[in-house]
């Protein structure tokens, strides 16, 4: 593939000045244009050492508006990052919308690094290309431009740069022992860099490969690129969905079938809340030790029950390693984010434990409800939620859902015993009351929340709420159950 | 000091579960109290090794929401963290109003580690325990409340710890190399943990030490110790100023003797611009490898041209090391914290420049002008601000600062080009207009903000700009000037 490229490719000088003139006045005008319609841009560039990657960057940013760009330097990650799933990083420095994100390096520089260091084949890295194709699909669907640019010299040239880098005592620095190896292993390197390229161009992030011997050619050809995709993206609309999937029949659901008459008695109650909480305490010093996460994620009615159940949980807990996280609607820069972008900066490390008081699925709950996600976008989300599940499950957290479900009739019962008694007034507000007017859409929604997103590593465990404490212990029981299978 | 401490101190078991049941309810209604006004709270627990944190932490936390704490764990910092000033990372983790931030160590441990590790006598810290001062002052005055404990055990019963832990195959890793050098060095440490206490306890934030042989006591003792906090946290009420400093009468001030006549020829313009940039090119990698960094603050009225002199500042410079910040009104998570807050996230880190397009003086201009901070509150910020700087200055940083200055009929005329101007129109808003009309009281809060806060390491600098290439000249000028005088 690389060898089909003409390294020779060049501008004339004249030619490239007026090129240039032309498509500085573009790109300022473009970036205004993007920042207004709040669309995130994010370029990466990746390439060979020494293929200029720095001074592309710079004369590329010339024209642009410096507040609203910010330049990423991409290093291997370090021990702490580690501790997390491996795009976490790269989630949490996104560009918000109408900005630009640019990657010195990317996502793409850690698969290279791996599998050149650990010696592995194409089909070894098939897990790795699937989670970037994943991720960048998410963030195209959600608006984003992706542009990404692959900086190609030959190993000659190359060679001749490192010559005349280490030639002056200002910039021998650049080459390290790093490079040199890169350099000697560059025929194995090429084999990785064509793979990655075939695996990851995607219609929705397609990779340009920019011969890079000459500067100008390549100052060029970058920013004609940027133009192009700024403009497509100003240009695009969004297909109109052909059916609304609300309007199709439904059958009977999960919810209808969950049997809420269970109770648990007095003194079988204390006896398990005991043993369990006991055992939970032991296993969470066991996740610590053998660095295991834990995702637990609560949904379900107003006053079901949520708030008394993850007091019970985290009773017994070491509270250096868990953390309990209230989700609200989303305010600043959640709101110029991707949707997932605040639960990825939430997400526990390695040998720690996250409960989520509501959480993601706020995106096909009450943004499908109020209409705050259009169809197309909360319909999506299913997949991209088990996407993003299963990127928690790969590296290494344990994750369990609970359902907390009441009837509509005890929710009554609940809202009016708070709205009499002072001590929990302040437990129940008018929003709670509209909120109660949905019960049926609300109880669609969560059905088919519950088929659509219930997998093999995360299936939805419904806790029948109406008898509090036979939530309570059920939850318990499950959260020691799976760490304790997951630990084993 | 600490063998004064009462080390027998204990409760008896009914004593215990009495007071505990009603510390408990106390504590949990004092909790949604504190949420609900607003107040943020931080508790930091330091102590021996094996003094029994995570116990009193894990009981003090039981009655209370799970959902409104956060407990950090503090660890040495990691090399990353140490490219920064020393307290951001603590700057970054404090709870929003109406939550809890509880630290397990905190920033102390840090004072106390280089202290005994360093061998540094009480002197040599004084600067560190003077920067701990400052920012718990800063806070406290912010509305925080601030709690310290100590927990207190002997050398022996440490031992005696150390040996019932190592004894049990599940714990004896909390005993480690580091541990049993600790507990060699206790009289050490002794020394240093009573200096500590006596330089950092304040009105605003006073060390509680606790006797922790007795596991019952400590609970209790902490617990009440919270409590007490909370509740006069919340009857606390602000003294009202005894006067408005702008009702005092005012002198002439440094922006009436600026000259805005000056300007500068179109040859020597074109020069001075391109041997600036050339030259700042070459500081900026200077910077990096000496692992300086940069703080560049524009302030000045709006169409002054902070805009197009930062673009000429950064056109030379390598985008990888370099971030321009503009700052609007505060968002989300920036609302519900200090208002230093966001600009501590933004510190860039050593070798780095950061560029500043409007910055944390927005508290003693807009906010002061709107009304949004209260008199007692802007006049508090000059200070706070000298001292945020200080402490950038001290972490290594180079700290220059433009005040943009036009006269009030130059706006008016860029007003109106921009108004007739189609490809401008985008540069001018109903909120422009409306801000002119506060031009006297604005230069008076100008002329004030650059009195109190022109020190000798971050002295203001102020760009003439009726000549918009007069002031850039100058911006670029004075940049390289400093920059070139601290890295000789």
């Amino acid at each position: 593939m690389l060898e089909t490229i003409d390294l020779k490719a060049a501008v004339e000088k004249k030619v490239y000045r007026d090129t240039m003139e032309a498509l500085d006045g573009r790109l300022s005008e473009l970036q205004r244009a993007v920042y207004r319609a709040g669309i995130p841009v994010i370029v990466l560039f990746e390439g060979w050492d020494a293929s200029g990657k720095g001074g592309v960057l710079g004369r590329l940013l010339q024209p642009l508006d410096p507040r609203y760009y910010k330049v990423h330097n991409i290093k291997p990650a370090t021990a702490e990052e580690k501790m997390f799933p491996p795009l976490r990083r790269f989630w949490l420095r996104l560009p918000a919308d109408g900005t630009m994100g640019i990657f010195n390096h990317s996502w793409y520089r850690q698969v290279l690094d791996e599998r050149v260091a650990d010696k592995l084949d194409r089909e070894s890295c098939h897990g790795a290309y699937e989670r970037v194709r994943v991720f960048e699909r998410q963030l195209s669907d959600d608006g984003a431009v992706i542009l990404k640019l692959f900086l190609h010299i030959s190993q000659k040239e190359q060679a001749k740069r490192f010559k005349a880098l280490k030639a002056d005592p200002a910039f021998a620095w650049k080459v390290g022992v790093g490079e040199e190896q890169r350099h000697k292993n560059y025929p194995v390197f090429k084999t990785a860099v064509e793979d990655m390229i075939e695996e990851t161009s995607t219609a929705y992030a397609p990779w340009h490969i920019v011969p890079a011997t000459s500067e100008r050619y390549v100052h060029t050809v970058v920013a004609e690129a940027l133009a192009a995709c700024l403009q497509h993206a100003l240009e695009k609309h969004k297909p109109d969905p052909v059916y609304d999937p609300q309007l199709l029949p439904r059958h009977s659901s999960v919810l209808d079938r969950v049997d809420l008459s269970q109770t648990i008695a007095d003194e079988s109650y204390k006896r398990k809340l005991r043993r369990y909480q006991e055992e939970l305490r032991r296993l969470q010093h066991l996740c610590y030790v053998k660095r295991k996460a834990a995702v637990i994620v609560y949904e379900g009615p107003d006053a079901g029950g949520k708030g008394g159940s993850i007091r019970r949980l985290v009773r017994p807990l070491d509270p250096r390693g868990y953390e309990v996280i209230p989700t609200a609607a989303p305010t600043g820069e959640e709101r110029t984010h991707h949707y997932l972008w605040r639960f990825w900066r939430a997400v526990p490390k390695a040998g720690h434990l996250a409960i989520f008081d509501r959480s993601w699925y706020g995106r096909v709950m009450v943004e499908r409800l109020e209409g705050f996600a259009t169809i197309d976008e909360w319909q999506r989300a299913f997949r991209e939620i088990n996407e993003f599940e299963a990127q928690l499950v790969e590296a290494g957290a344990i994750l369990i859902k609970f359902w907390v479900h009441i009837s509509k009739e005890e929710q009554l019962a609940r809202f009016e015993s708070r709205q009499s008694d002072p001590t929990k007034l302040w437990k129940i507000t008018e929003e709670d009351w509209r909120n109660r007017e949905k019960w049926d859409a609300y109880l669609l929604a969560a059905s088919d929340m519950i088929e659509q997103t219930s997998t093999t590593q995360a299936p939805w465990t419904v806790l029948e709420g109406n008898d509090k404490r036979f939530a309570r212990i059920k939850a318990l029981e499950t959260v020691c159950a799976r760490l304790h299978a997951a630990l084993e």
